[in-house]
């Protein structure tokens, strides 16, 4: 149908037609310069234009030719060309009339004068390296096939979602963090950002590319050597082989290490028999369990009647056809509260036996004589070596839920652009949702935050990416309290931000619903928050530890000295009364306030725990005892690492506009996060009441400082208009 | 079907048959009474029985009947008998088998010893005088006709929830609050304990029974007068004529005073002119749209020309086979996050014309002459007269929210005494989750303010009917601040609830979709969370005013002095660092901590507020520029109303088992309390560092002393396990 119109199109010469007919083909689309260059032309009329000529994309096309000075000919009037763009326009459907409308954008209802900066200074700054390979998943993400349908059957919405991953494997989205030998760039950053981009558009989807790509591809190559990887990644990469990652059983879910799933080797047939001895050794919750041929099974490895601990095995599951084979047992997990775009399931395995070779064996491995080795001797060590190949999953879940919350404050903060409510007198206007202080109170340290977390988690991946495929427990710690903290971060965002759109965010169309549904899990998926951040403290108690063993007494006396110069500072009563606004907006302040917090909740820590210890009281009693106070202390971890990159990431911006801008969102953020926790400081006397509230009234400060910047910060993120969908967020209500 | 089965009971003689088959009528079920019995034999057998024989319902029934002294014959083991009752049994279906589950509940994993309270004395306490009507509406609901099913489509989930309701209206729980002339008993109280328990089973039908009763027969009760009374109440009741509550509009939500519908009085005809003249003033979100036949319609009354603000017409929408009547739009508002068993929608008036008598006309009428009367001559006062009949929907809108977040925490805590994970050593069992102290941290400060808040609101609404449907401001304030409160922890505890359990958590079967999804709007609908705060300090600031108005110079003497006394108070160095146990539990220091605080606040503000005005600065800026801190007001409010009534349920409990119990809930409830507001009290002085930090460890000592009781304690909120679902809830992982 396109084709004829196409063809219809007389001005155009037949090369002209051939090209623009073989941009329908999503593979073949032009390259991300092409479209630049488009944008860059519409943006540049847009700006020149009145507004009303912008009602549609084929009146808006008809008078860019009109003014272009190549095509100055009364072609482009012709009453079949504007039907033949009418009907096109009409094909793209809503997707395409709402990107149109990103072209005008931001177009809210600003008071004051407008920033001398740009939303696109700003995002290219954000999206660093990642722009490109963003711009090209936002533009794939465009075509209409993708088009965001609410509430589905799970059935249908899986196929969907199948047939969505399908093609983002064949355009090598998912292969790229595998090698280059394998049809990928080898580059974690580029595979993390597509994630991201995923995020903006459907949770379901970019689940079940984490679930295909990173987890079961992730687990074949971390996990195997190279006769897996020549012999799956390929077929991974590109949707040929789609897998599962089976881990989580029903009775053990945090605690892994005590999963009942057996591998038994068999020296006589140089088989692993793979079973679930109990209804509760089944693995659960497995994404892609109802699509996938094979599954990394995690088992515990039994060679020679010795018990070696979780490995994982390659287990086909289906055949080619889809039917599943002998000794498998499926269980669809139903309808789940959200994410039903993804095929969750329960795995069973009756005595299935794999040949030797399938045991993923880079940490362990089955000699040809039948005996287990490995490398890392200690059990435990091996445990979290093995474990450690998540923390890429971990980075990107915490992306995905990021970008859940940044389409929530878009959403939310350009209806409260457009709202309004409540007059100050009966000649007035109403006021905009957006001016009163107690909405300015509920979103922008949010917008801070997700500022804050973008950076951080962008740093995070770029260590990790540098660092290759080693485990770097450093690292893990701080991907486990990242995680933790975006997480959480975005099931509060999405709940304010629905909650400041009243009634309109109630309305499935205007996407809270799903979000807040899809990113709920996030909290307790790859790794439950509250045991991540209990990792993260002993992670920091083992350094703390090894500290003190290294260094001996003196590394003791040095710790002493720490802490006598700490009651030096929060003795002294001008710095604990310190109002003025340079203080408290200083970055020397908010390093200093988030690093006595953290040092101050570990040395207490130590100290507790060693006296425990001293009094014989077991190790896991003493976990017990000090569990929330080894949560306090991974939260104040996170918190000063978030700040320390924000700071990093500001020293390498040249002074500008956009430097102005991105410092006051900082301040925002960084007195957002120590206010959080004034109760704190005031009770270690660190700070005094007066200084706790003048930190408050500089908050409300930047508040409003930065609600005239609102609109541009939410446009800076990038979300396409037709991916962010929400009616409201453009004033229709 | 079922009737032939119980007359193939040949055991049985003639009568018992017929008794038996009536039952089958759910209008004509036996007494409560009966179940009382039944329920009380039932556990009498399964407290002495070892369980192994509770394995269906057949098999206890052969076995008490064999042990029952009256039919000890081999009778009833002829295996006609059992095949007749294994029939019945799975008619019933699974929720016969839930509610068979209970009869030994709590089958939770307890360690230590229970406790010398039974579940069932704290549940009479604390239903009082509404147990009997909620254990009618539990007895109506476990007919299987009202069974949970989750996910269904909108259209076949609005035309059961429809059901529901008629059957509801037909067997009078509707029509309670009425006067008894109209069907009624008269009993606000009555209806709230309905509203309550519908809130255990659907939240879609809780809504819908408060629209069509609450809402729309409120509105008709309240609002109009005897011929409206006459004509309307009966068949409201009886849902022989089903009605809508058309007050907010797409333009206007909280700021109803300013809503564009009009009603125009024509002297010619003397009709009222109703008319949407805008698109944005068309009513939107409202409950009922697609079923009602007729609308309580909110308009500006104009009558000889003169606006006289907001009233409430009667406007038929729909004829009796449910076709649109002329100049009526009505456009669905298709699907929501949650309560899509309601059918909300848009209603668009075109100069639709009723008859004068169509006004509710209690507050203010159109003589006969054509001229508007009122006896509240003040159009502000009568606005807010006729505002205050929605008291009673908020009371039941925060009563219906507390009922979900009591089910998820029912849920969530027998989860986490099924759920092991983790374990000390690999000799032990794993650890119960609620034996995790963020776990206990998590639910059990949670479960103290479902209690608390039960009691808020069953105080509240004790208080509202009697005083009948006069306007009180006081009360309306507390009703406001309450509905706020009480939907903000709903939405809150249920993600607490979910996130706690995990995976399991998150399928939908385990109701924490639905009641997340559902309870969402609770914070919105009903008046704004947060606009309600400021109606609420706004309220407080009034009375303040008022006092020194009365006073004159020495009511401001007096108020100063107060807070003199509090400077003593709070720099009594003894009192502030007080940290011993008996002090920290005692109702005294409690009350005094949240009276300091509100009072503080109030005073506070109070002189900002002053000292704008003598600025000159205009009331609408001074709103702004304090609405954070008249937020912090209003709360502070709420917080020493709950704990003074919380204090006065418990002076009104004699000593014995429960109220030990009980005490302890209240102490951490307060202490949480104060806890979550140790910031302010450590900036203003009132208590030191070692104070704060000694609550929080008696914080976490309640919650340990609690855990043991946790299983009671929320058996006590009587949540029949037909209702509850959740197989998660029944150690089913």
């Amino acid at each position: 149908m396109i084709s004829d119109k196409i063809a219809s199109l007389d001005e155009l010469s037949g090369e002209d037609k051939d090209l623009i007919r073989s941009w329908i083909d999503p593979s073949k689309w032009p390259h991300t310069s092409v479209f630049r260059d488009w944008i860059r032309l519409i943006k540049e009329y847009a700006s020149e234009s009145d507004g009303k000529a912008l009602r549609s994309i084929s009146v808006l096309g008809q008078e860019m030719a009109k003014r272009s000075a190549i095509q100055r000919e009364a072609v482009w009037e012709g009453s079949k060309t504007f039907e033949a763009l009418n009907y096109l326009e009409e094909e793209i459907g809503i997707a395409g009339v709402d990107k149109f409308r990103s072209v005008s954008a931001p177009r809210v209802d600003i008071t004051g004068p407008t920033p001398d900066w740009t939303s696109a200074e700003m995002q290219e700054w954000m999206d660093g390296p990642s722009k490109e390979i963003k711009d090209r998943v936002k533009a794939f993400l465009s075509d209409p096939i993708f088009e965001y349908a609410p509430n589905r059957g799970k059935e249908e919405y899986r196929e969907k979602v199948l047939a969505w991953l399908r093609m983002l494997g064949q355009q090598g989205f998912g292969a790229l963090g595998f090698p280059v030998a394998y049809g990928g760039m080898g580059d974690t950053m580029q595979y993390a950002a597509v994630f991201e981009v995923l995020g903006y558009h459907d949770l379901s989807l970019a689940v079940k590319f984490g679930v295909q790509f990173g987890l079961f591809g992730g687990s074949v190559l971390n996990l195997g050597t190279k006769y897996h990887h020549d012999k799956y990644l390929h077929r991974i990469g590109s949707m040929d082989l789609p897998g599962c990652f089976a881990m989580t059983e029903t009775g053990h879910g945090s605690n892994v290490r005590d999963i009942e799933t057996m591998g038994r080797y068999d020296p006589d047939t140089g088989e692993i028999e793979v079973h679930s001895p109990t209804y509760t050794s089944g693995k659960e919750y497995i994404g892609n369990a109802l699509h996938a041929q094979m599954a990394t099974v995690f088992v515990q490895l039994v060679v020679q009647g010795e018990n070696h601990g979780v490995h994982a095995v390659l287990v086909p599951i289906r055949d080619q056809t889809g039917d599943l084979l002998p000794g498998i047992k499926v269980e669809d997990n139903g309808y789940k509260l959200g994410l039903n775009g993804v095929d969750n399931g329960r795995i069973w395995f009756d005595h299935v036996r794999v040949p030797r070779e399938n045991l993923l064996n880079r940490f362990g491995q089955i000699t040809l004589l039948g005996r287990y080795e490995s490398q890392i001797p200690n059990p435990s060590k091996r445990f979290f070596t093995m474990l450690g190949t998540l923390v890429a999953g971990r980075i990107c879940v915490a992306k995905g839920a990021l970008s859940a919350a940044k389409s929530a404050l878009t959403i939310a903060i350009r209806y409260a652009l457009h709202r309004r409510q409540f007059k100050p007198d009966p000649q007035s206007a109403e006021t905009l949702l957006l001016d009163y202080p107690s909405h300015q109170r509920r979103l922008m340290p949010k917008l801070a935050t997700a500022y804050a977390l973008h950076f951080a988690l962008q740093q995070l991946i770029k260590k990790y990416a540098a660092q290759g495929n080693k485990s770097d427990r450093d690292l893990e710690a701080l991907a486990a309290g990242l995680k933790s903290r975006t997480t959480w971060f975005t099931t509060d965002t999405v709940q304010e931000c629905r909650e400041s759109c009243g009634g309109k965010g109630y309305l499935r169309i205007n996407r809270f619903a799903d979000l807040k549904a899809d990113s709920d899990i996030f909290s307790t998926f790859e790794g439950d928050n509250t045991v991540l951040l209990q990792l993260v403290a002993k992670s920091l108690l083992s350094n703390f530890k090894e500290d003190f063993n290294d260094a001996g007494l003196l590394g003791v006396i040095r710790y002493m000295g720490e802490q006598v110069s700490d009651q030096i500072t929060r003795l002294n009563p001008v710095y604990k009364r310190k109002t003025d606004a340079s203080h408290l907006k200083d970055v020397g302040f908010h390093i200093h306030a988030v690093e006595f917090r953290e040092r101050k909740l570990l040395y207490s820590l130590g100290e507790r725990v060693r006296q425990m210890f001293r009094k014989r009281i077991t190790p896991y009693d003493v976990f017990l005892r000090t569990q929330n106070h080894m949560i306090s202390l991974a939260n104040a971890y996170v918190d000063r690492s978030i700040i320390e990159t924000f700071q990093g990431k500001l020293s390498e911006l040249e002074e500008g506009p956009v430097k102005k801008s991105i410092i006051k969102v900082y301040q925002l953020y960084a007195l957002h996060q120590i206010a959080t926790h004034q109760d704190w400081y005031l009770e270690q006397d660190y700070m005094e009441g007066a200084k706790t509230k003048a930190i408050r009234r500089q908050i409300e400060r930047l508040c409003l400082e930065l609600r005239k910047e609102a609109a541009y910060l939410v446009a800076a993120f990038g979300i396409p208009d037709g991916l962010l969908g929400a009616p409201i967020a453009f004033g229709e209500f």
